[in-house]
């Protein structure tokens, strides 16, 4: 089968690669009709990982089933699926309790596997023609009749879309507060988005790009340009010099701070300062234990010099981590079915598998406009 | 009235000073019985804060009430009552939802109020012979017949108890799990006691004082003595290699590392490391936002080096700040009455109010045995 | 002052009464401009309750403070503030845990009290031109500039607002989930626009009368008319024979049937079986325990021939009361402020005091168009 | 192999049935060493069920596996395990969310499946040598190295110890407050254990076999004969009038009332009565939407006299349903193992498998002293 492997830094490559198959009674493999490009997917691509040669990228993947194993009893040849990103394994302490993207079981000694990902197990991604997942009746996510026509807005649901709705529930919003975002990259724009249909009062988002701010203004969240203002004086004015109910960050350890200098302290010494007291701030921007390609010190070490002193004198809270997607993705499909929810709307985007190296430079390079891209094996 | 004043840093005196009065409507005047030396009278005792010279102490304070404000309706004179150490209103935003540590009114300008504390609002402290209590409906707990007999155990409801049982519930511990407590002083010990009274499985307390440690272990904890032991391989070696399902910060900005070194990132880095991807982490131990006494640039700043990476990786949550007491005192009270709760067991010294300033002498030098000391004004 | 009195069965007046004026010091007085005729206060007009002749009605309550208590520190002369229709102490234990609706301290005795009701203590109602508020700083709710200018938005969240809002809290309702509410009067209404803003995926509304069930589809709601079909089998047939995830009673113990007969288990037993297997159902129709004025014999005795087998069967939750208001009108007066809700859309008729005899004849009878009636005392 | 298997009512034996074996990729078969009689056994002992003859009875059940199917991973041939009387499959939308008593996959067309019980699915129960266990991985609890040593305690995590627990779940028990169970058969008995556990203040437990009051007592309750008072008068004397925070109901449709008389409604009315406005209830009892062995025509229908406007009144919530084992079994299991939990303590007799159908005899009849009886198939 055709699939979009890492060949080294900055290099991937469209190839043959054996196909995908039933390994274990409990897996089943899909046809990738539609399979995106995510920005985590950038360092790998970037190299700055231990993802191996030849591995296959993609961990944002929606298709039709092909084949099931024996031991599969709900997924059945020709249904629509969507795939959480995370693959859990539904019987590990963690999965038990929806803690899904924490799975024991899938990537023994560490907490959580994935398709295509560095350091999240053996499994192959998705921008591909087709895609082994195991204990397939946990992982994949049934769609609608709609499935075909609306899977640009299903496919979402494999990652960003529940990542971004994950933000909001880690700050523990509630209708009627305002949020702070920081970061109007595609999770970004998926936590305003879902802030809105949540109720939020008001949701500011905070970035230095002119098209995601744009589309944060489409989506009905209030635009902070941070080449412009002091995000944190400026959300503090609209508040009353409180901060907001809650905070989100979207950005992760590779954030810059207002000059466009890397500093990965400021997006979170920055919702903290932005928070009220007692505020609640979630994480999803990923944080990792070590960056020996960092150059500050502190942060080679996986170390920040954060503000503790305020975020505790303020009495807040900070939830992080991955989206547990199974958690939403059932009622956030159910949102899209009757078009009260529209991700699809931030897609830039749509190409063919042998478009994909292209695709990753310009994303890589975050040129203007190719805000999200969405890939078509089956075209 | 005879009253325990701030004279300076490391000098308190015994002095005369004008009779607490009703001032508001709303006010209470009580009759204080049993008053305690807290932890954090250290602070303003050094001298590292903006306490002024002259003012009176005490933040832990037990009484009977001898007048009323007209615009008092549930508390009599004669009523045996507990006061919280914060201060609420009962009617902001924060109060109103049970978060009283944050109150909006009592300390205009920011969040929270207390007696006798730094920054804290113009209240007088309760190491004195009267105190004046403001918003008294709101602020006396009432206590049941048995008040006078047990107050050693219901003084405790003032503060360090609940600020305990906050520290667990903080952490979201649940009947069955396990969990470890960093520090084993007042607020430490009692955050032991309270996930025993829980039902946790296992309770690991990390102290490096043999007499803190001694009672650690009578209340049912296991205790890990950090000088004979790296305290987080101690934990993980007692939960395959996992960490505890929960973690407890009780010491604060001013923590040690195992060398007896201050080191403010110390405890939040090791409760991180010691608690289990997904687990949660409560902190009551405080942190300030500048530390201008602190010889580490990052401290002085209140900030830490925090391993931020390793916390996100694993998917925790933190959760601070000082005990919103109200939110417990009712029921922990009930627990006192029964005699399922005995905070008063780590009472080491009852003394007398002239007595005070010996006292603090010997607790801020930490001598050996001085655990928890208790004033009785009245006697 | 003027006041609307009852005057026993069926008759209302408007007379002169003494004005309202400060009783204790935590009191305020407030000038009413907009207060509305409830749906419950029919219970009053009609006869079947123990209201004395005399007394004013009026439980929605809006207007500006013209004097406050001395013992009343955050509200001030000229300020524009909306009244929970519940009053509550703010220092009771209920009060305390936010239960404002069961305070233990206004209405000695029992658990609640509000403005001119039967049966909650001796406060006066507002359909008047002042009215005495108690614990003023604790019941006001603050409104910001545009209060004047959209008062008929913010006199909702006395009562109906934050009332249809519990319904759907009580019935545990989450984003993307479905849900069907029994009653398209103005608090079933007010659940429907609750759920609407709080993301619900479908929002079925059952009732048997045209006007309001338009009003229910203009909100966004699914109307389904139970004078045409079994709203049960309906519902039924709209989730795949599983049921919503939630359900909503907004009707109370006067329900009737498909025919018109008053039935007073009819909603219950409906909710319960066209909600799914683990669902929850929240009740904020009115129940009470006697109603000696009831034909059957159950009924007389607040009891009804529940279907709680098949309640249990199915692992369901019911949770019911009166709304405790303070629990969500700060964000609920937000979500008015920003135009992300209004409540005012219901409202049929805005009348002087004076026509308020005439608009309960028409509002008692049901008349075609008569969904919610407004008074201007200050008119 | 041998089983114990229903020959109609009143009417069990032991006899040769085919062994118990892999059915599906997913299963795995497990020799029992210890299985229970439950009270719910005896509603199809007594022939009031559609149970069929010939089948295996059994739900509460422990033992060693002794084959895996090639889909199952986790668990291995060696392994102690227990196995929680309801069966899910670990992917449907209620298992998903830990909702494993209502699984929509193992018993199609309703929700939740079980061992050897009529209405839930075709499985076998476990008072027999052998018992094939669906969806291994998910369905068995691992048991740590003291697993054949403490099986008697162990096994009760497959239905009475979680299932006790639930009802305090359900009820919103905590710490510090006060609760009563009505029932102090097996699952009551264990819903105190459960709530001196987590640290209520006061545990009531009512019933009127001196026995089980014993029991209730030596567990730290406070017995309530309903045979001497009435237990509602009673409950309300210690609580100043007011109720107890939390009630449950552990004993189910066939209820009796004081006089002994079966009225289905007895206890739920009275666990209204007895629980303070606001207050919690939990259902655990046995509750069936047709019942048409019953005398009283509502309960042939299901329905029952309920006090609905009492419970509406008070503000009350009601929480039904089976316990949803998985939920809580791993911390009980990990309570048990440190011996802060020991629910051994209520057994009375331990037997062998032939001693099945005496055992029923004596337990159908409520013979003294048969409280608890464990089978023990291995010896």
């Amino acid at each position: 089968m055709k699939a979009v492997i890492y060949n080294g830094p900055r290099d991937v490559k469209v190839a043959k690669v054996p196909d995908a198959k039933i390994e274990k009674p409990t897996d089943a493999v899909v046809r990738m009709t539609t399979t995106n490009i995510c920005g985590s997917d950038l360092h790998m691509y970037e190299g700055r990982t231990s993802f191996e040669k030849g591995r296959v990228l993609g961990h944002e993947n929606l298709g039709q089933v092909v084949e099931v194993g024996p031991g599969v009893d709900r997924i059945k040849k020709g249904d629509w699926v969507c795939l959480p990103f995370n693959i859990g394994c539904g019987f590990c302490e963690n999965c038990e309790r929806g803690l899904t993207g924490y799975c024991l079981t899938c990537n023994p000694g560490t907490a959580g596997a994935a398709y295509g990902f560095a350091e999240m197990g053996p499994y192959e991604g998705g921008q591909a023609e087709l895609l082994r997942v195991p204990y397939a009746d946990f992982n994949c996510l049934s769609l609608p009749d709609d499935a075909e026509e609306k899977q640009d807005d299903y496919v979402m649901l494999s990652d960003i879309f529940p990542t971004g709705w994950h933000a909001t529930e880690l700050a523990g919003l509630l209708p009627g507060e305002t949020v702070a975002i920081y970061g109007a990259g595609p999770v970004g724009l998926m936590a305003a988005h879902s802030a809105m249909i949540k109720g939020a009062a008001r949701v500011f988002v905070v970035d230095a790009h002119d098209d995601r701010l744009d589309l944060a203004k489409q989506l009905g969240a209030i635009p902070v340009d941070m080449r412009r203002c002091d995000p944190v004086e400026e959300i503090l004015s609209h508040t009353n010099g409180l901060g907001t109910d809650r905070g989100c960050e979207c950005v992760g350890y590779q954030c810059c701070d207002r000059h466009g200098r890397e500093a990965n302290a400021y997006t979170m010494n920055s919702v903290v300062a932005s928070t009220k007291a007692t505020g609640g701030i979630g994480v999803v921007g990923v944080f990792i234990p070590q960056d020996p390609g960092a150059k500050d010190a502190l942060a080679k070490e996986g170390k920040m010099a954060f503000d503790f002193g305020a975020f505790w004198f303020k009495g807040q809270q900070i939830r992080t981590g991955q989206a547990n997607v199974k958690a939403y993705n059932r009622r956030l499909r159910d949102l899209i079915q009757v078009g009260k929810a529209t991700p699809s709307k931030i897609i830039s985007h749509r190409l063919s598998l042998d478009d994909a190296p292209d695709a990753y430079k310009h994303f890589d390079k975050r040129d203007a406009g190719w805000t999200k891209v969405v890939l078509k094996p089956a075209a």
